[in-house]
């Protein structure tokens, strides 16, 4: 019988181990013809990997086929003598004597991603997804998403947070509403979830705090730089708090925690894209009717409405902070409670605001997030007063029957934050497959 | 202006700072009140915390409440003395001075939670979803999937792949067939995602290698054990295998990854459930009509269709090996190509079979995966020979028609895992709100 035994040390060669090998070793590596610059004599053919790009240089009558047999798009494996080269990218270059295919490209490649920006529209980008992201800098912002996540859940590993899978289809879902996408699951009527709210708080009782990475769903009828309608959601519930700032405290550490693990494993893609982090160490926070009055200020600006934020008076509270405080975010607390959802607790000092909050970056809400109601029958008084049933509620209020601590959580738009971390002004350029109302594929 | 600064040292204990303080020390705690056992004089109080069980000490006139005025379940707010007591959990408990209630519950909690084992049918457990994970033992398995899922992960990151998040709501899906969910899009037919597959091969052509961890959506028809109808899928995908060996080498890198991590920081639970971990150090592998004929002869059972495999068949290889190799897994291998999809590379020297396998553990398959074909002419043959059309498929043959490597992936079912790891016989044991054909709630 034969037996697999777990990883093998693998023959060809990752950048790494070119950084670490000396002049005049041999070298064997794969990678993605992503360029060839035809010298005469010579060319330059640079490999893209995972890690980055490599150069390799082809020489007449020293390597082992001929440059026309080679196109950009194809896959090779190569081996070749590592030489000194300080005009190389990483400094070294590969001296090629064989060559082999390992895939062939169809067709010319119809965008151009090998060059620095790639300057093509939105949707052409978005249409060609599976080539536009072989550019180095389209890829790099998805690795960067990748820290953002990453960084959320070794955070709250760290802070006793249990992860969570809650099922995305429902026979209700969280916000209620027209926003929801309805299916029919074996004859009965489902929605697909807006947000796992309604199962984050149930397993509060059960592990106290709790987080999950999904995504979530929403019918929306905006088509706007910032809506998607299908989007990963970052999402925590923590028990025994003693206010809503302690939810803000935690995600003040999540970004703290999150911008450390950038800087120090994604610093490669944070330089090829010149991005500097924001200012995490200190957030500052103010009222939502207390903001709204210093926008309207300073910027002579009428408030409409009280009780309403619109996306321009967002964008301004954003400058304003910036301006004043040199703030990259700033909470915005005590949200009328008309806006907020049934589950959000009342400020018990003025019931017409909640005690919950959303956090703005560079003056787009990236989170919404706040203090829940952990008691029945204000939970109960709740339903009723929006006008809803609890009917398919009943095991979510199982939960508060049966003891509930007070609590809060929130839920983070992973791709708003990527998109103002990036400095990008469409989610979709921060989303692989964005869907829209008009984007369903690829 | 006021600001967050991040996280503040809490006033609240956890049950490691009990752990570390000494004897004597008056200690703050909050937790659930998982169980009272009244003695007369004194009462043993026992608070639920997400760490563990607490045993403190209600006593006569020494604390500030009435004993009659805590229930079960309610949420409380302690402070007290610690004192050392060998036969209290973790040889510690603390004698109650004050008790302030943070929340109240509503009735008597209709199951025994506090009881070591729930003695309480699935569907029971399910309908009262909020309740029975309480159990310190039920929510325990869920740990574990977290160990599981967070193992998967770190182990990828280490290895190089790139997390990426893909739309589970699309134009079309990686399997088609019947067994889709089917929504209305803004007016235009969509489906949920059955799995990642055609957006991480795409990745492929961008990262090299990918992973994801999110659900997937089948509408099959089965109310079996076995069978959930959304499901959480360890997926990933990576370019420049040589064999779909690879495939299998790191999977099982990922099982050895992830019991070392089980081992080291799931121990608690591990031992709540008296789980002994699988031995992973070589797992044998085996072709599917080998493994055919070898449980035919052994146990005497007719080869009834040479090209698929019943569930007892796999069962009885799982017993095979268990009992000839003492093998907690097997790889399946070269499955029959009419059994895989589309995408799956046939066997160069035998096209009947598939360069791909299953992963059984304990007889129950857990994964699927497999070599991918990466060349285009070859692919749109095979989309062809499966009567397939091409339509829908345009952006995935886009990445094909513009290079690709040789690579494959694997698609691992978490609660199947998680299922088997745990020696429970009902895949819903394993998810904390199942959805099958009769169960869209809670």
């Amino acid at each position: 019988m034969e037996f697999i035994t777990g990883l093998k040390q693998q023959e060809e060669a990752e950048l790494e181990d070119l950084l670490k090998a000396e002049e005049g070793t041999t070298i064997i590596l794969e990678g993605a013809v992503h360029s060839i610059r035809d010298m005469g004599e010579i060319a330059f053919v640079i490999l893209r990997k995972r890690e980055g790009l490599i150069q390799t240089v082809w020489e007449e009558g020293k390597t082992d086929m001929e440059l026309s047999e080679i196109r950009e798009g194809d896959y090779i494996h190569v081996t070749g003598q590592i030489k000194d080269e300080e005009r190389a990218p990483h400094g070294k270059e590969v001296r090629l004597s064989t060559i082999r295919h390992l895939s062939h490209v169809s067709c010319p490649l119809p965008l151009p991603i090998d060059k620095w920006k790639l300057n093509t529209s939105l949707e052409a980008k978005l249409d060609r997804r599976s080539l536009s992201l072989r550019n180095i800098r389209e890829r790099a912002r998805f690795r960067i998403q990748e820290g953002i996540v990453r960084g959320f859940r070794d955070f709250l590993y760290e802070q006793g947070f249990t992860e969570i899978h809650t099922p995305k289809i429902g026979a209700k879902s969280a916000e209620g509403g027209a926003n929801m996408f309805r299916l029919s699951y074996f004859h009965r009527p489902a929605v697909l979830q807006q947000s796992p709210q309604l199962y984050k708080q149930m397993m509060v009782g059960v592990f106290d705090r709790v987080f999950e990475t999904g995504p979530v769903f929403r019918a929306e009828k905006h088509n706007t730089r910032r809506h998607l309608n299908e989007y990963t959601s970052l999402d925590f519930e923590m028990g025994y708090i003693h206010s809503f700032l302690d939810i803000c405290a935690m995600e003040t550490g999540f970004l703290q925690y999150t911008m450390n693990l950038l800087e120090k494993e994604y610093s490669k893609e944070l330089k090829l894209l010149n991005i500097t982090l924001p200012d995490v160490e200190k957030i500052p926070y103010v009222r939502f009717d207390e903001a709204k009055r210093l926008v309207s200020e300073k910027y002579n600006r009428k408030i409409r409405n009280p009780f309403d934020l619109e996306p321009e008076e967002e964008e301004l509270i954003g400058k304003y902070f910036k301006e004043e405080y040199n703030a990259d975010f700033v909470f915005v607390t005590h949200y009328p409670s008309k806006k907020r959802p049934f589950y959000a607790m009342d400020d018990p000092e003025d019931t017409r605001y909640t005690l919950s909050f959303d956090l703005l970056y560079h003056g787009l809400e990236i989170t919404t997030g706040g203090q829940r109601i952990h008691d029945l029958s204000m939970l109960e008084e709740k339903i009723q007063e929006k006008g809803m049933t609890e009917e398919g509620l009943e095991q979510y209020l199982d939960a508060f029957r049966f003891g509930m601590p007070p609590h809060g959580g929130l839920g983070i738009g992973l791709e708003r934050l990527t998109m103002q971390l990036l400095g990008e002004d469409n989610v979709r350029e921060a989303c692989l497959f964005p869907r829209d109302m008009s984007r369903l594929e690829p």
